[in-house]
This record gives structure tokens, C-alpha cells and sequence, in this order.
């Protein structure tokens, strides 16, 4: 076994969340490759809604975008409630302390992407596909580390030593905000698009989807719809300036 | 969040499965350290027996050997049925005939030790342990590139960018052929510590505890027997050529 395993260059899994973020991700995989596939983790949390979501903004790509539809291959859910477990493990008194200090949630599962990375990694060797695409943003680092590009190569090292494969990690949100990553599904899909990752995705923490925004459904004021807010603000915004000029 | 997390370097933990390797792995962090958890993931394979197996040899440990008692702490299972439904996952017609070339079985996990190592860290961060214990050996190697020391360092590479946590990774067996690792066991605890081992690690594929061989029981046949009876005979040669000098 000294030989590196065969990847087909042309065939892309996409690490999807049914979210904003990784619902572009998807999309420009779809421009570039003639084989995507889908996969995510399923750990517990937001479960319904976001496996909703996901289901949703498959179908309607294949629905609306006839070009991609053809591209649009098989999707997985994998279980990690094990990550979850760890996530409720008990702290002792030394890591409450330390996890005051850096300001990071207690419910905070270190390293997630890495697992997640990895995993997909793995699934990816069995389907040959060579390439991994990922929604991770570098722009609207919120305090978790493993979104960073260095940490992500440092684990496609690993990996490649790991498996004898050597996948090509493609992250093209990965140095934008909220609101160019607007644009970009824009350059993408135009209007139609937009419009579907409004009506589909999901990021509300909450996993409302009650009420409706100008930006899609949310409760309207978690983090995670404070963003996504401010980033259809920032679109908008930018998009107006761009037409009056 | 830019402070490194404090992790205190006199607590392990150590990746556990009931085996032979890891089980002289824990004695020599029991040596060690003065804290020592264990943990290990279940994916589905050989559930019962080495559930058991983990379970007795903790219990024996703490019954024998005293000095080490208070020193071993807690213990956890953490689900990775995730991992085993990709190795069930169907390959593509092109990756059939890859791994017909790389000689690996299709059932194979590429990095299965990347996963463990990366949610043993996960783990160990929320317990504050700094320090991570795994008994991979590189001398035994049967073709998984995942158990090399290369792979893991760049494994805890990328942990400690996705983390911002530094653990170090002690991986004593590592250069040691399982004759050499009986030695240890012996240097470790002594004819005791040897004879616990024999009795309830348990390492057959199989999972056959029906028969007793002089190391240990096993179905006696399968590639993990045969590597087990090999390194014990090898033992049983070099201990009675010392004991002649």
C-alpha cells in the first residue's frame, strides 16, 4: 500500500448544511464539476429544520437550475450524536475558568470542522471523489478557529498522510462577508437564485420559521440571524449603490 | 478568543479499546501521570466482547495494581456509528478497482485514526487534560497509513491551529514489535501486569473468548490472533534466551 489512492478531479463532495453559506458553496460546485455530491453531520442540533432545509435546497436547484440538475448527485447524513455527547460532557473546574477567559460558549465542541473535514475526507475516498468543498468564511470569524483556512490545510495534511489521498479543498466563501457571498450566489444563479437561497436555507438558531424577513425566516435575533440581517443589509445596500451609479 | 487554552500536562487521557497495544498504553500513562481518563468509540465492531474486555481490564488494574488506583479516572464511549455507516457506504465501479490495487479490504475506514485522535481531543479539551495517550504502533504495520507517527503528528498539527490548544501525544508502543511490547508490559507491572493482560485484552476479530491459548484467548486463526500468538511467542524466545545468559 505505497501507492496514493486514484481521485477523480472532476467529482465533488459538497459539506452541506442546508444553510446560506454552504447552500453557495453547493451552487458554485455546480458550476465546476460534473459530478456533486452532498453530506452532512448530524450531531443533534437544530435537527428537524436544517435536514428540512437541506431536502429543500437540493430540490429546488434540481427543479429550477435544468443545467445543474444532471450534476447533482446522491446525498448522505451521517450520524455524529457522538460529538454532541462530547459537547455535553461534563467540564471540570479547571476548563470552566479557562473557557470564561476565551469567551467561547461552554457548549463549544472544539475542533468540530476537523471531525467534520475528516469524515467527509473518508466518504469521499469510498465515492472517488478528489474534491472537497466547504462554506467555511474566514470574513465573519465568529471565534471558532477551525473555520480558518491554516487549520483546514493543516487537516488535508493529515489526511493526506492519512489515507494516502490527496483531495483539493475548495472553500470559495471563504474570504468573503456576508454580503459579497450575496453577490456571488448572484453572479452565480441572478435573481432566481437569490431567491431560492432566501425562501430555503436555514440559519436561524432557533430554527424558526415562523416569521419571514426580507433576508429569509428567523426569529430575528440570534447571532445567526443578526448576520445573516446584517449581510442582506450590506447586499442591498451595495447592490443600490451599484445601480445608481 | 487569541489566548492558547490552558490544558494541564500532568492529566491523560487515553485512547482505550480493551486491546492488547492500548491497554499497555494506559499502565504506561498509569506510570506517568497523575490523572488518567480512557475513552473509546464505538462504531459497530466487535461491540460486545471488547466493550467487556475495556471493562474488566479497568477493573483489574484498579484491583492489583493499587499504587495506580487513585490515579485512574473516568471513563467514556463515545458513538462513531457515523464512521461505520461509511464503511458500508457503496463504492463507485472506479474506487473497486482502486482498492483492488492498494490490497486494502473494501470494508476499510481510510483515517479512522485521525477521526479518534481529533474527538479524543475534543474530549481532553473540555477535561483539561493535556496530554493524549494512544498505544498506534508503526513497527506492526498492516497497511493502514493512519497509524504512522507522521500522520498523527500532522493530525495534532491541525488540532492545535483548529483548537488553539496544544496537547502533546505520547505513542509509547509505536516503535515497538509485539514482542518488544510485552517487555514493556513486564517492565511496566511485572508478571502480574502480563498475566491481567493475557487474560482479559482481548484482540480476535472474531470476538471468540471460548478459546484459551497461552496468550490469551482467541479464535486463534484470524490475522489479529496470529499476530498476537507470533509476538508472544517472540517474547517467550527472547525472555528464555535471557533467562540462559
Amino acid at each position: 500500500m505505497s501507492a496514493m489512492r486514484r481521485l477523480s478531479p472532476s467529482s465533488a463532495l459538497v459539506l452541506f448544511s442546508g444553510g446560506q453559506d454552504s447552500s453557495i458553496a453547493l451552487v458554485w460546485a455546480l458550476t465546476r464539476f460534473e459530478r456533486v455530491e452532498t453530506i452532512a453531520f448530524d450531531y443533534g442540533q437544530r435537527h428537524q429544520v436544517e435536514l428540512a432545509a437541506r431536502v429543500a435546497v437540493r430540490r429546488e436547484i434540481a427543479q429550477r437550475f435544468l443545467s445543474f440538475a444532471p450534476r447533482l448527485g446522491d446525498d448522505a447524513v451521517i450520524d455524529l450524536s457522538g460529538l454532541g455527547a462530547i459537547s455535553e460532557t461534563a467540564l471540570t473546574r479547571q476548563a470552566e475558568i479557562v473557557i470564561g477567559e476565551t469567551g467561547l460558549p461552554t457548549t463549544f465542541v472544539p475542533g468540530r470542522n476537523l471531525v467534520f473535514l475528516t469524515m467527509a475526507a473518508a466518504y469521499a475516498y469510498r465515492r472517488s471523489a478528489g474534491v472537497i468543498v466547504a462554506g467555511m468564511c474566514e470574513a465573519d470569524f465568529s471565534g471558532y478557529p477551525d473555520c480558518r483556512r491554516a487549520a483546514l490545510d493543516a487537516q488535508m495534511q493529515a489526511i493526506a498522510l492519512g489515507m494516502e489521498a490527496e483531495f483539493s479543498l475548495e472553500t470559495p466563501l471563504m474570504h468573503l462577508t456576508k454580503a459579497q457571498s450575496w453577490f456571488l450566489a448572484e453572479e452565480l444563479g441572478g435573481k432566481d437564485l437569490v431567491d431560492l437561497l432566501i425562501e430555503h436555507t436555514h440559519s436561524c438558531y432557533l430554527g424558526d420559521r415562523a416569521t419571514r424577513f426580507d433576508w429569509g425566516y428567523g426569529c430575528g435575533l440570534c447571532p445567526a440571524c443578526e448576520l445573516r440581517a446584517n449581510g442582506w443589509a450590506g447586499y442591498v445596500a451595495a447592490r443600490s449603490r451599484r445601480e445608481i451609479r
